[in-house]
């Protein structure tokens, strides 16, 4: 316990702590609007991810290699899971939509611009392992793929039904699924010499806690972030509009951003100390993780869940956004080198995204 | 003729060769039901394209190697041909463009991918000759193209004539059988030093045959494969029904992997033996051979075969297809070195494919 | 004054300045039809561009690298601004985006894949600085981002109001033309060592003039664009049609043939000299500088100059090239080496676009 404190107490980002009681009492008490519901809700979650994300760091340091690798896989992005799954049980599917492909687009060009800035500032160039970038990107590419089919096939004949984009999601959900787990295997036990700078990314931060505090920790933080996460999804709408934000925007931008925060920290840190490998590995790790397994998990998750099941259709816009991250990833981690300037360019194509979706007028229902 | 039953004897693939009398005389006795017509009809083309390539190639070694290479590059894919001719008389202009389009699909990912896996599951890493590959990416890209065109620019506004598309899908096709031409003098003439390895394919698979021999096996098996292409274009579309797959799965997947099953065991039985730039060499040179010859001689031959032209205007799902498989091709064959994972990807990329086939509706006509 | 009549004497492209008067004076007396004003505007603006491109290099080697870098970057395709401008103030809308579409996809395809192709015909390989060629491909990628939003998002959704794609152009032209920017600083400035050879590209062409003849020039010569701009733009639209031209196939190809012929003539003369580096710097910078300079200037001078507002909503059509041309020269430069195929292939790309655009037929108003 006394881990804890210290932890609290050598890391401001945690000092936001203070809001998770602020914002149960206040929506207990019925005595917030939802603007207020949702900006206190924004302020708590990000300390509880910050906390998740060194338990489950601690976990999988304590549990050696191979166990390590696999936790650190599946709940590396738990906050996002966890939020997720109260707005598709609020059956708000486009929210759960626009966070899954923001979290990928968020990871890809905003984590990783900023990483090639921020280490492009200090250093005049730096280096990076390309092989491991390159297998990502190559993941992410097949889950862009998954995702264009259902929404290219539903659009170019609307007779299709409903019931064969239901059908091929869940199809789709497994094949992406069934690739992660290989992935696994190839990166961490048998090709796992040519990725070893990219898995040790995480140890730099702090000193790994005692499994017993971490196991609390996970549980006791995974179920905060589930109540503060209901909050948040049932004060978003209204607070968007009040806020003359477009639903998009939320979703896309602030939810990704906001369940992102910590690892943000990591790979932004990563890469101030030369140690690009971290920070790429992060970036492009994190969206792998949402677009192989985070977004099939809630597919499939969405037939005990939800009203109703969820698919792999996304709004065209979002699935072009994708599309585009995906390639500008490629283009720019091929070569294993970064400037300052390679930063500016994935952050400009981050920016024109956020800037259309500000833009975008509601749609009338 | 000894040759002929030694090498059918050796090989048990030709033992199908059964199926090819069966098959037409069930058809002459109206004896049997599309489907079991169906069945039999791909039961006897395997072996018979197995022959046909064999038979192109002992003319190719016999005629030396720019004839040599120019008769391979030609009559490579005779069979898809052939089907594709069959087809194109009987006015199933669906069939024509899904097996087109499935061709390009299947070489470039499930001929690549199972090699990659294949090759993997013996050796560590494997390397590739990548200039070569990346020179049959851009033609691949090039043909994309020329897909793209016609939909895209019909799709964007709906009141442009057939004729526009028409003229413009010849026009097309000539610039690609031209670029192909090229391509060859590149290859086989200035900078063949280049592509060694990619040319010297397909000996390590058996002696080649005395000319007479393999010239009399070339013209009896075409007329042979035309004959069973016939009942098998007049089945297909019942037979489909029948057994409840689309005809688009069809096209795209069935005839694409009857058409090149022979070529396959020569790129799979390549990449085991460490020879992973003959995989290679097969996989993307044959789908560049069918984007950029066959399919440009099926539209310019609909003019004098076809009840009406055809263009090179594809159903907007297939053209996106082909698009992905030729970016994924590119992506993976850039770094000249595969792992087993990297086969893995592709075949997932390939496994969406046929699953949005297999699924996929029936249009109502 | 000796200087520039030499140099008219040694430059045979010079000797069609006698077009200048003749064309000012046919238009004044209103004696020909559009299509004769139409071609002497054409024959007219070629000189003045090689004259225009001259002076601005006159003046930049002599106010020193810096400043000269900034000139050369902002100036450098002072014709094709000038003819635009003209369009602009006419209301030409689609005249303007054409040819700013046209412009980056002949500089990419057309004066790249020329360049390879000359120089492929003398040398058997050539290299070139990749890393330069990349920088840019990222370049013209974030670019064809920005024209795809705006299309994109406003197909997606046909309720979105016109106000929106005003804002959202107006926006992302600041993001293009801060990154122009901050590109100018990295190539100009902080990086310099990595873009040399690419920099000092045009020296070999010819002495520079003394800065009051370069500046004169600069001053008169653009008037004289503009003048002639004027008479091209009222022409245009008659004469296409009595030539039998698409107003597409007009902007998109011959505005950009004839606005770039000075630039052509120096990247193809690099080629020839195996000085590569010099054409892929000349093809890649030009059309970086039109997407990421040009085309936001005049969606910000629409304000002023036109009528009324212009946005980066393009014809989807022109979209797909530009995206295309950007993914083909991204992966032909992304090597470094080329050969004379190269050249071939990047052409037929060309040559698709071209007879698409020649064919199209004109749309019903």
């Amino acid at each position: 316990m006394n881990l804890l404190l210290n932890e609290i107490r050598r890391n401001p980002l945690l000092w936001l702590l203070v809001f998770v009681p602020v914002v149960l009492v206040v929506e207990h008490l019925e005595a917030g609007t939802p603007t207020l519901l949702f900006v206190l809700s924004i302020l708590a979650i990000v300390p509880l991810a910050a906390l998740l994300s060194h338990a489950t760091e601690s976990v999988a340091t304590k549990t050696g290699d191979a166990v390590g690798g696999l936790l650190n896989a599946t709940l590396g992005n738990l906050t996002e899971l966890v939020i997720a799954l109260a707005a598709l049980r609020a059956g708000e599917y486009m929210l759960v939509k626009a966070s899954i492909a923001g979290a990928i687009v968020t990871n890809t060009l905003f984590m990783l611009g900023a990483s090639f800035l921020l280490g492009g500032l200090r250093h005049h160039t730096q280096e990076f392992n390309s092989a491991s970038a390159r297998l990502q990107a190559g993941q992410l590419f097949l889950a862009t793929i998954a995702l264009l089919l259902p929404s290219a096939v539903g659009a170019a004949d609307s007779a299709r039904t409903s019931a064969f984009t239901e059908k091929l999601s869940v199809y789709l959900a497994i094949v992406l699924i069934a690739t992660y787990g290989l992935g696994l295997l190839f990166t961490l036990r048998t090709h796992r010499e040519f990725f070893g700078a990219a898995e040790s990314h995480r140890e730099g931060d702090a000193a790994p806690w005692p499994i017993s505090l971490a196991l609390g920790t996970l549980g006791g933080v995974t179920v905060l972030v589930a109540l503060v996460s209901e909050v948040f999804v049932a004060s978003v709408q209204d607070a968007a509009l009040a806020l003359g934000m477009s639903k998009a925007f939320v979703g896309f931008i602030v939810v990704a951003l906001v369940g992102g925060a910590a690892e943000m920290a990591s790979a932004f840190s990563g890469a101030r100390k030369n140690r690009l490998d971290l920070s790429v590995g992060i970036a492009l790790g994190s969206a792998t993780q949402i677009a192989l397994f985070v977004a099939p998990v809630l597919v499939l998750a969405s037939y005990t869940v939800g009203p109703q099941p969820m698919t792999l259709q996304f709004w065209p816009g979002a699935v072009l956004m994708v599309l585009l991250a995906t390639v500008t990833a490629a283009l720019v981690s091929n070569g294993g080198r970064s400037a300052w300037f390679v930063g500016v360019l994935v952050l400009a194509v981050y920016l024109t995204f956020a800037v259309t979706l500000y833009l975008l007028p509601p749609r009338v229902p």
